[in-house]
């Protein structure tokens, strides 16, 4: 019996932040990632909209015969996480929690600042999450739409990219939070820029770093592959061109191995 | 028997700018909008997935009994037009022929820019139509895709959509053209910024003027409604909050009749 791949699905290519933790921690595992590229974003869409795109893609990736479904996006694990554990009898991981438990250890003055995408903070699942590991942690949220479009542009490092973490950002440094989530998976090719912005003193969470390490734990409960040499399909919902194109650079490599699927028929 | 509507559709707010404009010239049609918000945007989409987008929500305002569909979304213009002429009975006009002629008409150096989505910019459809009116235009385009977030951010006016549009524009305005196609219905909101860039002398052209105004003309041979009190009802494909909220800025008035539908099934 061949071992049963892992599946991760996100609205498009910043899941691939996530991927690339995952492939790193557990290179033996075999991966399937479905990206809704001809839906994406989702971050500004409502969260009845993004519910029923995150079953779709959930529903794809089980029949596929995964062991696990990962949420990469924020806004899907945000507003479809509980609906999907009902549905599906299999983990099921988003991205919330992982980085809400670590904000929640890091943080010493008990101040968290949290970015993502318009629907995420919308949402308040940041806020609750951490609150119910320490009721007396503020949460201050912020949607920052802009840092989307720059990541995907190749723009991270552009002083358009600076000043528009300024904008966002400094209510939040005013606020004095000692922590900031990064709570859209774009955000980790902004490192540099935030770090900039908020100096050095500032922790940063990456949810797609906390999430792959809850994947490993996770992993234990439905079986590791032991002896695989890791494969990575990607299934995408639009032609795959401008996902290779602006995928590779938040893989870090070329990405093979992709089809094209329909998931609203 | 009613009279019967001019129906726009676009993926989302963007056609609005199109949509004042025809109200304002036709006080007394009405008019159906479908603002495919559930998949917005089409700009960074394939031409085969805009064109299944198109055909539906195109289907949708033909069932409602439309006279005339105008597409005011650049993308959907410049992928879809052919296939909505062959399916559908009715005038079909869409925003790259009116916005192509009258910069053919403006430019006296034979050198006119055009800016749009990726997708529109991709397609070639702009130089295409342009050299349709004089083959001897050198026509360039290219992709400005920080500025349709930055339009819904409500940015438009921001010292980052300035330094946006020097760093797309620059090569345009090297080039010398004397004429600019702003050929992405959400462009017009960042006239007063491309004018700072730009300077005077540089004519720009607002595809969803030029395109209401043969709207006006075609509708001489389908009948104009000479005693209707004009009304606008939207249809839109995700939850109407956001598309209400966004779309005042760019109608300049609130939006009534926001209805959702479902086109994907």
């Amino acid at each position: 019996m061949p071992e049963r791949a892992v599946g991760i699905f996100d609205s498009g290519v910043g899941g691939l932040t996530l991927l690339k933790e995952v492939v790193r921690l557990l290179p033996r595992e075999d991966v399937l990632y479905v990206g809704d590229t001809a839906r994406v974003p989702y971050g500004t869409k409502s969260s009845e909209t993004v519910r029923r795109y995150a079953v779709e893609s959930a529903g794809y990736l089980v029949q596929q015969g995964v062991k696990m479904l990962v949420v990469a996006c924020n806004t899907a694990s945000a507003v479809a996480i509980d609906e999907l554990v009902s549905l599906f009898n299999i983990p099921v991981i988003g991205v919330i929690e992982p980085g809400s438990r670590r904000a929640a250890e890091l943080t010493e003055n008990l101040k968290i600042g949290v970015i993502g995408t318009e629907g995420t903070v919308k949402s308040g699942a940041y806020a609750k999450a951490i609150r119910m590991k320490n009721p007396t942690i503020d949460v201050i949220s912020t949607a920052c739409p802009l840092f989307v479009p720059l990541a995907e542009e190749g723009w991270s490092d552009h002083q358009i990219a600076e000043i528009a973490a300024r904008e966002y950002l400094s209510p939040l440094i005013a606020a004095g939070v000692d922590t900031l989530v990064l709570g859209c998976t774009h955000y980790p090719l902004l490192k540099n820029t935030l770090r900039v912005v908020l100096g050095e003193t500032i922790h940063l969470v990456d949810s797609a770093e906390e999430t792959a390490k809850v994947v490993v734990e996770t992993l234990g409960s439905v079986g590791a592959n032991q002896s695989g040499q890791g494969s990575v399909r990607f299934f995408v919902t639009d032609v795959p061109d401008r996902f290779r194109r602006v995928g590779s650079a938040f893989l870090g490599r070329e990405l093979q191995s992709v089809e094209q699927i329909v998931l609203d028929q």
